[in-house]
């Protein structure tokens, strides 16, 4: 029941069926090895988070330029990202249910898989999964270090349970996780820098408290796109985990760097066609709410001064018109950046690779709608 | 790579894998009872919308209930129905470009096919293809009756319009398309009155300039789940489009219903474990960014009094519980009420059927991504 394919590798550009998710190769590999040469001379981990693009191929060029593994967010991301080769899966999420820890056991047989945890309780049943299956399980603590979603509190409440995981059979604590994910879009470095600056003291606090219980507590995770230099520069992360530095998107570039930070370019486009333009100031595409993920605001209209995306239905996309700009053709093709990188690649099947004006690639999002 | 579904029949509920998407098939079959009682001692034709459900088995369950076809949007959609053995469908929208302009042509061949245009230029290109092809595609003019999206203004626009579809070879008038999407949302039944009062008024106004230039207009088609008592009743429209009604959501939950309009019952939900509760106030679901769509608004917890679903990141659903609501459990089960419903089902690959504590259907959501 596999949707055709928008291209083939060889195809021209032009020749792409609409929508489509395309990526500028040349622009990936240059965020690629941007990334890759800023954690080069540090002794700093890089695992970059996988949840961004759900793609073999590109976990693959990750690790094949000195990534040590791969992070997502669920256990049948984990099982895609395995199936396809990737040996090193740390999964930043709590896991529960049963059904799950017998899955997220089975596969440590097949790779090296981590997990979080934040409750005691749920610890224990993991850790009965994976003597059941004959694993240990590499355990993080998820320290709640600003963003207030999972986690236990840094201090006391994580030494707790760092102790609890340490001694259940079939769990082993690998160290700390302490991702800040709401200090990502602060808009100046300076606001990142304050929260990240924060979020490195309760690691650092509690990464000392765990092991001054006795408790050997290596590795301290964390990181996205919009903060990781600060993490890297800390003194205390060993670990970073960005994602969407492969794409970026609107919401990304809307953030304002510092002269230490590093720009990564736009590479993720959604190619998108005009079907209609019943008046001179509208332009109506075809990619709406199914096309993008609106979390995070409207596409931006690349390369059309004075074209606005300002209004979606399920498949249509409305774009206003300036009237100094150039007036729209039918047929004619629309670049748009997307609002939100993740949420948007979750809606494709394929990734659309092209150089100048060639298709070279043409990569499966495997680990689509995989959210189980 | 298929993903494995999140339950078999025969399967309890307590075992369906989340965050999965749950069809009460007793509300379900209840709705389309509803409407299929509503329009079965009229003369009107109901084409339901299948962008909302994407899903075969639902557009049988609709046909045998005396739908005379279906609606989609796009050709890629029109393909997997065709597929599936749907025997006439509407493509309610424009198609550009030589490419699926003989797509188009070559489902022509297999099934009674319909599409809208609004652009002379693009009608007699789809001539040329049906043409080339063998086939006569039928031809709704899109006219803008209040929706400001695509469509040629109504009146003499229109005239021209369907004379060009009407002596364009491979081509043949099938009538005129007017459907107001933006009346649907209207909160009150006499804003939506109103607005397809005049959206009637149009549509009537253009049928007839139509005829009086010797070209016959049949149909005139058009209506959603918010307005489609309105047209049934207009004396006007012949043939109603409303999709969500078999599903319901949030949004249309908002909707106000006057005595004569027809009650739907919410039969689609998400269901999601609560995967950690660090505080009392806070439970976190499995169910984010990727398992809904935002655009109008956040999921609605159904059977939780105190609980509000109030932030999403990717993978991850906040709920805020209030003092005096029952504490969350790790583990347990919450029903999810989608924002809107159409995008969220093109999240998924299957639809669970359940009723009562069963699991009794799983349907393959086949047009999922289905947008090209």
């Amino acid at each position: 029941m596999a949707l055709a394919p928008p291209a083939r590798p060889g195809d021209s550009v032009s020749a792409i069926d609409t929508p489509a998710l395309v990526l500028d190769l040349d622009a990936f590999e240059r965020n690629l090895d941007r990334m890759a040469k800023a954690v080069a001379t540090t002794r700093i981990a890089l695992r970059p988070h996988g949840k961004a693009h759900k793609c073999p191929e590109i976990a693959k060029a990750q690790i094949a330029r000195g990534a040590i593994g791969i992070c997502c967010q669920k256990v049948a991301e984990a099982e895609v990202f395995v199936d396809a080769g990737i040996a090193d899966v740390l999964v930043t999420n709590e896991v529960v249910g049963a059904a799950k820890h017998a899955r997220l056991a089975a596969l440590a047989r097949r790779a090296r898989v981590a997990v979080l945890a934040d409750d005691a309780d749920n610890a224990r049943a993991m850790g009965a999964a994976a003597v059941a299956a004959g694993v240990t399980l590499a355990v993080h603590v998820e320290v709640d270090v600003g963003q207030h979603r999972c986690g236990v509190a840094p201090g006391a409440p994580a030494v707790a349970l760092a102790r609890t995981i340490a001694s259940t059979p079939g769990l082993r604590l690998a160290g700390i996780h302490a991702y800040h994910g709401g200090a990502q879009h602060l808009r100046t470095p300076q606001e990142r820098r304050a929260a990240i600056a924060q979020a490195t003291s309760l690691a650092r606090e509690t990464k000392a408290a765990i092991e001054a219980a006795g408790v050997p507590c290596p590795i301290v995770t964390g990181a996205g796109t919009g903060t990781w230099t600060n993490e890297r520069d800390s003194g205390v992360y060993t670990e970073l985990q960005p994602g969407s530095y492969v794409f970026m998107d609107a919401d990304y570039g809307r953030n304002a760097l510092s002269e230490s930070d590093v720009a990564f370019e736009q590479s993720l486009f959604v190619l998108a066609t005009v079907m209609s333009s019943p008046v001179r100031d509208r332009a109506v595409v075809d990619a709406g709410l199914k096309s993008f993920a609106f979390d995070s605001g409207p596409p931006l209209v690349r390369g059309r001064a004075g074209w606005v995306y300002d209004k979606a239905s399920d498949e249509h996309g409305t774009i206003a018109v300036a009237a100094d700009a150039a007036a729209p053709s039918l047929g004619e093709r629309v670049w748009l950046v997307p609002g939100h990188c993740d949420p948007t690649v979750n809606l494709y099947d394929w990734i659309v690779g092209v150089r100048g004006d060639r298709v070279e690639s043409l990569w499966s999002i495997a680990a689509r709608g995989a959210s189980g």
